[in-house]
């Protein structure tokens, strides 16, 4: 947090807007076959053939979805891709192309737009995904990234929210609740650095829950490895509202009850050692936490043979007949209702605990 | 500009965020036979066959591109669907489906958004496009509207900006400059409003100006219309930052140059009185004033015949060889080279003439 007062500094305006979004969006490449024209037209053409076409959008606003003051921008635009790739592969779709827009105010720096773009230009080079096209604007006040992603599918592969059925599995991708306890850990500091701006934080101890904040990733290796195994999920959607919510959205579109299993919410020990630290029950943060970007599905359990070794996929519940309701059963064997708390709650607890 | 102080005032944290966009996308009706699955999963499912796809994208940012002491939100949301069908129609697509995010601080109420989606949802009923996606977050300040939109076109139809050959007409339909001085208009009357809130303006000599302004329309129809007559334009665009910008494009994408004949351009006869109003030359705001979201295309000499006589198609000009030049030929049949001015020139222009 230790800000660098000889940055170069070059105004946007000596730029124009063509000029700008030339000087952005030279370096990239299409890679896509489906990727007929990208930018430099009045729209993108592409072409899918025989294949289903997913489409998703999300807007990040400063000051709603992040903080400048520790989230560095090339990880803004890299995490701007992700959660769009994320609703993507939550669709059991390949990711293909990506418009990304931008609208900013002109405290910022050509350069600092310019690390933006390299977070979104190495996002799409991982995930293998085109930029298409997009909107370069200025803005009164902050900062807000618009993107939308494009997908691909087989129409027999497509994987919606409403197709679980009542002894389906229930099963998520890596572990939950991280990303959530990271932010508390970036707030917590920038509250030391305020109150003392030569305080040098020690952040060893928290480095995966961070990370899991600062730079998510979708889960597309989740998608190839269910084609592997041959799994085609009953449904599924990605968690980005946190763990509750999102089984609330699957069994209330599926018509479905559920049973998840406290004790069998995968949860990484960085996680449970930073809960404890804060003095916060880490299953609460697992459920209502959010913005982990891992997957959640149900399988049939003919599938589980399939699916039980891998380390990958933790099972955590089953699903239930609809009237039979939507549980939560603890470590103590109790059967409570499952709440969509989300991150208000959530908020609300850690100001009582913390 | 009279507020009406009972309205109504419903607190937008009320509904809380799925609340909210269940209520406002309710009314949305899926029609295009494209759209598999609208609003409600991860991401949308389309399927286009053997049509190519077109992909655009636009942000409308409170402040820079809109200002609601003057438009009305019904109309702002209408405008920002059809700024984005525009870029569409000038691919030679039919419009298909758009998605619509917006960011919107709380001082909104919901029935402020209401408004807003009013406006969308006319302009994607009578363009026949579905609303099929988006996000609705909050902002720390003003309204943003980024919309994508979708279209689909027959491969052997699809126009580009880079097919113009010398000796190609260049066409322009209906008439320009209007957008830019209702503009003009609105902005005196805001400022008279400040100085006089009990003044009433006499808007009736700028109906037409102002309603191109505040509720432009997209060319849907010339897509049709092309189509019938049998003509594939060489190239083209869309006006959306004035005509010689546009023709710049056109020219430098298909290096080509062009002669552009000052007494074709078709000019209103209310932004020619308007004009004189302001003291200001109507040709430089036809080649500079930009949002008439009219489309600009060339066609091969043969197909003249064909286009000549419809009243919403106007030649203006023909291209020329790269070497010789983008020229506007004046009404004193003199030669000067055209500039992309847009819209900061134009002010400057206005600023000082007026």
């Amino acid at each position: 947090m230790i800000e660098d007062k000889n940055q170069e500094r070059t105004d946007l305006s000596q730029l124009g807007e063509f000029g700008l979004i030339d000087h952005l969006t030279k370096h990239f490449e299409i890679k896509q076959e489906s990727t007929i024209k990208g930018i430099g037209d009045d729209a993108a053409v592409l072409e899918f053939k025989d294949k289903q076409v997913v489409v998703t959008t999300d807007l990040l606003v400063e000051g709603v979805h992040f903080d400048l003051s520790y989230m560095p921008l090339k990880h803004l635009g890299y995490k701007a891709v992700i959660v769009n790739l994320s609703d993507v592969f939550a669709m059991n779709a390949d990711a293909t192309q990506i418009t990304v827009s931008i609208a900013m105010s002109n405290r910022f720096p050509l350069e600092a737009i310019e690390e933006l773009y390299a977070g979104i230009e190495t996002a799409a080079k991982l995930y293998g995904v085109d930029v298409i096209g997009g909107d370069t604007t200025s803005s009164t006040t902050g900062l807000l990234i618009s993107v939308t992603a494009i997908g691909t599918v087989s129409k027999e592969d497509v994987v919606l929210r409403n197709g679980a059925k009542p002894n389906d599995l229930l099963v998520v991708t890596g572990d939950i609740g991280s990303a959530y306890m990271g932010l508390q850990v970036l707030e917590r500091e920038k509250e030391v650095f305020k109150v003392n701006p030569n305080s040098q934080p020690d952040l060893e101890p928290y480095t995966y829950i961070i990370e899991r904040q600062l730079k998510p990733e979708a889960r597309q290796d989740i998608v190839k490895l269910l084609k592997e195994l041959e799994v085609k999920p009953t449904s599924m959607i990605d968690i980005s509202d946190g763990l509750s919510s999102e089984i609330i959205h699957l069994c209330k579109q599926s018509k479905v009850g559920c049973d998840l299993y406290e004790n069998k919410i995968p949860l990484d020990p960085q996680l449970i050692s930073t809960c404890e630290e804060f003095d916060i029950d880490a299953t609460t943060v697992a459920l209502s936490g959010g913005e982990d970007y891992e997957l959640l599905f149900t399988i049939s359990q003919d599938d589980f043979p399939k699916i039980k070794a891998n380390p990958n996929l933790t099972v955590i519940g089953f699903m239930t007949e609809e009237h039979a309701g939507m549980h939560l059963v603890t470590r103590a064997e109790t059967k409570i209702p499952l709440k969509a708390q989300g991150w208000n709650a959530l908020n609300d607890q850690t100001n009582q605990e913390s």
